[in-house]
């Protein structure tokens, strides 16, 4: 073939678009039904916003582009960049709290593998304006309701979560400077993805005091957030501690706790969340993460906006597409069309009445644009799953049930579309 | 402000994007029931898919991008390409006609104006591997039902055609050489554009022999396809006079015919049109058209398949969205919830098990992160637009009617909610 689509894109045909659009109405519908409304940015935004959040490291797993007038453009390889410029650009206007969704086409320019492609759709949900962890409790419901909604049970899915409020503390209390601290986080991050020797020896280098390590690798084993977190206790370990509690207690109260799992172990490598945070994983932990959010205080104020509050996750469509069909849940998506009209006669007007005056009542309705036996256009019609066949001829139809073979008498067509008026969308 | 959007492109705030969501959802559904089916290409592709199609000329109204590989890429100014890509690369596979739709995000590096933006959204309607006339009528016919159920009249939107075919046999009968014909239609393209002097210097260059010009001219002002197109007949203008024919008719047969006007000076300046051409435009033709499309029986052959046969049309969200609202048909997008969840007696469990409860059961359904008197949080559930306000009081519910202000008997919250089940989504 002379072109190709570009290596780690997917080309969506009408199966694939049918099973995309039916993730992206799931998504839409729990994210309506929990009272969140939908927002959208540009497919490309400036560089800057995206080094400003991220760091310059970012510009080499970016799709940069240049404008007319030399400026650097970016395709977003994210919401959330956006979501806080959006949010800055009317935060007097908002009424607060902001939930806000979106269902975003974004690239990386990632070198593909299993999960990973280079374009791909991303679920994004946000709270902004509400420090309480009832805000984080509502956004793993919605995580939850979604996959229920995908026919997933706690027996295929678990969310593991931890408290980058409570590990800050912890660090603290274990001696960690306040500035050292991201750099440390970034390295506990590793610890899953580091043979253990490797792992060991970049925390010596993060934390040089080996009492300190011990706290932190106590903290690291811990099953469960209860007095004894590796340090001794501090007001601002009993507060985070008191966090996790809360949150705890609101998932038995929204009926969604058996999804859960504590991990002192879940880090999110971002410098920008402040207490809550958690990754959606298949139960045998084969894939990457399905998902995976928190909270981030400050993040809005880093680009350019007030103090306001923030908690949210975002799930991407390849992961969860690969989760779905492993575990058997890929959603059915058959075409559907209502009518498909043939040609009894040879004589193409009627059907194109018949077909032309059904869709104007909103009704789905096709036909053969070549001239065949009945018999052919009945094939065409089963192939292509009408419900129902109509047979038009001397400017009569009759209705012929394709699931029974039923066929009624046939009647004129003015009449026949008579029946469906007031029908339309 | 910090941070702000690209030139020419646009935030979608939620309301935003509830009307960006009528008009796609009213795309969608006005394809798949005149039996189209949806696709998708990748929003880059390779720079070379653009350049074969339009020539190099377009690399200025494009966004490219370089590859890790260092491959060159750009961001689809348009759907057609990708089309004809993926058509041709399973033409031995896809059943025909393949009636296809999609409703892209595009984007073109141009000067942003009104009804032009650098980022827009596109619904594309081909039918490809079908020769008749009748896949041109499918395809209007898709156009009018849209315009229609937007509510729109042909007092409002009117369709003007030509035929690229007959316009080919008339310069060919003007004695125009095959080579120079792409030029000279570039040129009567630019009629609308031009002044007249500027105009008619052109033509005068493209095409010395004034008899030519003359016959041309003739053509242009014909206001209806007959005898008489300006150059004496021969076998190829009667052809193609016979092909406008049968349309005209088949958009009678169709009920569609008061939206159309037969109009010479369409021409579509694009190389590849080979057939009937049209543009959608407002009856005062004070916008830039809506829309437009046609038939290019050569383009799937020239980016490298095999010769096959194809027609279709576009249409941007960005003059439509001016043209409906001009004409006052903006269609309404009122937010909905079904239940706001008030907490009567300052305990959150109980609305938290009443949220999560009709949530889990496919309800919409929120709440007020703050704990207020429930005259406020009444006050906010009007501001939501909900329905139905639930009052939770000592694990009891009472259900308010917010436009009848009628307030039910209070009950258990499992009883309340017992009322939902099996009312999943």
């Amino acid at each position: 073939m002379k072109f190709q689509a570009v290596k780690g894109t997917r080309d969506f045909y009408p199966d694939d678009v049918r099973l995309r659009n039916r993730i992206a109405e799931a998504w839409r519908r729990v994210s309506l039904r929990n009272g969140f409304e939908e927002y959208d940015s540009p497919i490309f935004e400036y560089l800057d916003l995206f080094t400003a959040k991220s760091g310059e490291g970012i510009v080499s797993e970016l799709f940069s582009l240049t404008d007319r007038g030399g400026r650097n453009l970016a395709i977003r390889p994210e919401m959330t960049p956006s979501l806080a410029r959006m949010v800055n650009a009317r935060i007097n206007s908002l009424p607060r709290p902001i939930k806000w969704f979106s269902i975003a086409r974004c690239c990386r320019a990632e070198k593909p593998q299993k999960g990973r492609t280079r374009e791909f759709f991303q679920w994004n949900v946000d709270v902004i304006g509400e420090d309480s962890v009832l805000a984080d409790a509502e956004c793993v419901f919605v995580v939850v309701d979604f996959l229920r909604e995908m026919g997933l049970t706690p027996r295929e899915a678990v969310i593991r979560y931890s408290s980058r409020e409570l590990l800050s503390a912890v660090l603290a209390g274990a001696g960690v400077a306040e500035g050292d601290m991201i750099g440390v986080m970034a390295v506990l991050d590793k610890r899953d993805k580091l043979p253990a020797e490797a792992f060991e020896e970049m925390l010596a280098k993060a934390v040089p005091d080996v009492k300190a390590r011990d706290a932190i690798a106590g903290y690291l084993d811990m099953s469960e957030v209860g007095p004894g977190v590796g340090v001794a206790s501090t007001a601002r370990i009993d507060e985070a501690i008191g966090r996790v509690g809360e949150f705890n207690r609101l998932l038995g109260v929204l009926g969604i706790a058996d999804w859960f799992r504590y991990d002192s172990g879940v880090i999110r490598g971002l410098a920008y969340y402040t207490g809550i945070v958690y990754e959606v994983f298949d139960v045998g932990r084969s894939l990457r993460a399905v998902g995976g959010g928190g909270r981030y205080d400050g993040l809005l104020e880093a680009l350019g906006g007030p103090k306001v509050s923030a908690t949210g996750f975002g799930m991407g469509d390849v992961v969860l597409g690969i989760l779905l069909e492993e575990k058997g849940k890929l959603p059915e998506t058959p075409t559907s069309l209502e009518f498909f009209v043939i040609d009894g006669d040879g004589r193409i007007d009627g059907v194109m009445r018949v077909v032309g005056g059904l869709r104007r009542r909103g009704r789905s309705a096709d036909f053969s644009y070549a001239r065949r036996a009945v018999g052919k256009q009945l094939k065409e019609a089963n192939r292509r799953r009408a419900a129902t066949a109509l047979i038009v001829e001397q400017d009569q139809v009759a209705a012929k049930d394709l699931s029974t073979g039923d066929q009624g008498e046939a009647m004129p067509i003015d009449a026949f579309l008579a029946q469906f008026d007031g029908g339309g969308a």
